[in-house]
């Protein structure tokens, strides 16, 4: 298969899935670097696997969006809730227009690099609260993407409707380790285990069998 | 009239236009510095009509834009061809998916300050050259914006099959001081006066019977 693909690659569970069940169409892959408490934690597991994998891995910084942005994900672990992703308080760490911005940026990119396709890994958990993951969005978001190319790109975003378990499950069958993976939105060394990205991660790998090895903090035996 | 509007202002003819055209709705200007050989010239023009009207100015970095991206509107004013606006060698200046990368970043800065439209200064003539300055693009992109956002922001773009001309007449109907805009690709001190957009401008203003005071450099007399 032709390696004609640029992923959008953060380093949590979903993305990383993506790049090893995707690798024979990926050519570059590209890391936003954009003030969230967990961005460097990210970029330390984008960089193993794409190291691990032989993927050329570009580290965008877009510096306007810590300076100018509202998100509690931009504002410290202690701005970050405690709960469930689904619910109503988790509201506070959109970041506005996150994906849109992300994947304009990644679009030019392919396009400099004679690419014809961008990949990401949104899910169907993200739509309860993110409006820039859900179906529409990204649908009018592909269509931008191919109007605005002089070459058609196209946007391939095929876990839009799966579950995280379903995303685990696919990582299973391709042995990802997922200890080298990051979710908490905290941003600490460890997982917190509390916050709803932690929730939905420890609930994604037991519902798809996987014995998690990740550390969190609120475990202490 | 509410000021409910955040504009794209480059400091050129068009956008300078829109923004006294549509100054009833306008709470913020974006200016966007990404590398281009006259991004500081235009930057110049913005923050004077800013100041003049009372419009608070942001400037965003793009550095990755500079780094990244292949155009020849990025490498220097030796890389921009002559000629007229709409020829084949004018597609070197294309920079990929700028205006998509900027209006995603619009509309993120404004569902942070609560704004619910961004506004674009493209028009019909730039068409041919650019895909993302069509309608099919500013279509599909306010559709992105609207389903990538909580309070389903708009995209603005009422030049989009204006010609230059058309946009200088309103602008003369304002009073627009168009020796304080600048368009030169070359991004020199004066005006080339041989570059496509320096066509485009003469032209504009000519056909617009606007006294054309600019400083063009091919103009000895």
């Amino acid at each position: 298969m032709e390696k004609d693909s640029l992923i959008v690659l953060s380093g949590g569970m979903d993305s990383v899935t993506m790049l090893y069940d995707k690798i024979d169409r990926i050519a570059l892959a590209v890391n936003f670097i954009y003030g969230s408490n967990h961005n460097l934690r990210e970029l330390e597991c984008a960089r193993l696997h794409c190291k691990k994998l032989g993927v050329e891995l570009l580290e965008i910084h877009l510096d306007f969006m810590g300076e100018y942005f509202h998100s509690s994900l931009l504002e410290g672990a202690e701005a970050i809730p405690d709960g469930n992703y689904e619910d109503e308080n988790m509201r506070s760490t959109v970041v506005p227009f996150r994906n849109g911005i992300m994947l304009a940026t990644a679009a030019g990119l392919a396009e400099s690099r004679g690419l014809r396709t961008v990949m990401l890994a949104n899910h169907g958990g993200d739509h309860t609260i993110y409006p820039d993951c859900t179906p529409e969005f990204i649908a009018a978001m592909d269509a931008a993407i191919s109007a605005g190319t002089y070459e058609n790109l196209s946007l391939y975003a095929p876990y839009t409707n799966l579950t995280k378990t379903e995303i685990a499950k696919i990582g299973k069958s391709l042995n990802i380790d997922y200890s080298t993976t990051y979710s908490c939105y905290k941003g600490g060394k460890y997982h917190c285990g509390q916050c709803g990205t932690c929730c939905e991660r420890r609930e994604a790998l037991a519902q798809a069998g996987i014995t998690d090895t990740t550390i969190y903090e609120d475990i202490t035996d």
